[in-house]
């Protein structure tokens, strides 16, 4: 196995509300200090506020921008990668992510975690989209809801890290 | 506007249920009898139907493989683009279509549908995904459900000929 | 085999002269009376020689736009497909072809004959790009200079349908 | 401007050479000492090779895989993202970095070459691709070749820093 630290895929709306922004804030720091690297779409709201807190914890963020100028970036990610995708790189994102945590969110983080899904990457959510399929049997890999970050945090480190 | 023709994506599991390829059969004989284009991602179940019910309607079935080889592709598909994307072609249906049709589907089509939502293309669902944001106060353009394959194309069509 | 005609991509720039639009213009019609459909970047300059001269000629050509809106095509592509992946479609129309004719061309066309080779494509040129490498040994697959537009579509021709 | 670092790509073939990696090396090394990060394709050749000498200097280097898996990176990127975009990634590499070194290469490194171009970014290279369009006036912005890993590093950072 890799020696590499697990990466974890942030997702949330760029117009995310006050208490969205506090609970990446916190999934943030908490990420950090289980020693995980985080990945992002690199610009505002949830993503701007995720890579505040990795950045004060420490820890490296990188931001997956959908544009294609670096300038475009928040000021806190680590790397800032401009994709040129648009929201296109929502898929590169579940893709080259171990696991993704996602926080509040529109249709883009709803085409996040349905990627994440469909490629088999486990995913958990925080006040985010509840989804079914008439005829769901229960038995798919849903999301996994969580009521707090802490818990968030747990669920997913623990799915990536009995990989 | 463009003498082209609309350009509507047909979505659905390639481990569709024969009641869905059913229903997407339906969709593409009346798709082709409006005048439209169809573009699906090019390979079996729901898109298999709905290739084959363009090519005998006589119309045009683009397929957007995941792959990279155009051996892959379903036999009816009139032209197969080998994208070797991988699931990310997903975003590229949403991206290239004028409207989308979901017919059942799993997490791949919740992506797609998430996708073209995101990028503001209208959405209409037979049988498939149901999805609900914490607080949504029903504002959104979410998909819309059709009860009928009739239904749902006039609905998309509706829809994108007014643009 | 697959009973679909091969897909033959024709790259140029949207700036091209006057000679080479006319050459473009030729391998488009030629093309189509070889019974191949024909893929390109689908905006002006070659790709729009090209696409005017398989709609007069009665074929089909798939322009696979840079941008996110279809209006962006020129007049005569069969079918529009915008990619929004900006210049990085250049991968996707090499990926999805069977062939590569290129007419002229700038740096993006350079960059689809390097994709092109590297997925083993094979690729002829008229009045395009001479590459060397440093202690090439000859022994490459090398872009095929060809002299007119009837041997290009000679030689791709019978590479493709050699296959 | 940012304060983020500069952000270089380091492209070459994953069957490199042995003299060519002794480049990679050195440019490696070099840049690390000027302050930037690292990007790269992730797996052999002149990829390990700068990788390697990113880690030991104490720097960062990014590879973008061709592949789904993190596994397939080489031991030394300190951030593997798996892109699974195939050959694609290459245009991913171009567009998102600030300037590009070319240490030989095939015709993967030819793709970039053409795309960085393409998209204006600045482009060294040691040993590569030598490039000529019939009828070029000498006024295109063309690869800069460099003799010395030390001349490649000074003229990217000098362009790059200059923006």
């Amino acid at each position: 196995m890799s020696a590499r630290p697990p990466l974890i895929a942030v997702c949330g709306a760029s117009d995310a509300r006050a208490d969205e922004r506090r609970v990446a804030t916190e999934v943030g720091t908490l990420l950090v200090g289980r020693g995980a690297v985080i990945v992002c779409g690199g610009v505002g709201g949830v993503m701007a506020a995720v890579a505040g807190a990795v950045r004060r914890a420490g820890g490296t963020c990188v931001g997956l921008l959908p544009g294609a100028d670096a300038a475009d970036a928040n000021a806190d990610v680590t790397i800032a990668l401009p994709t040129g995708l648009g929201e296109m790189r929502n898929a590169l994102i579940a893709r080259c992510c171990d696991g993704m945590i996602a926080v509040g969110g529109g249709y883009g983080t709803l085409s996040e975690i349905g990627f994440a899904l469909r490629i088999g990457k486990p995913v958990v959510t925080l006040g985010s989209w509840d989804v079914h399929r008439p005829g769901d049997t229960g038995t798919d890999p849903a999301p996994h809801p969580a009521g707090t970050a802490a818990d968030a945090v747990d669920w997913i480190m623990q799915r990536v890290l009995a990989r």
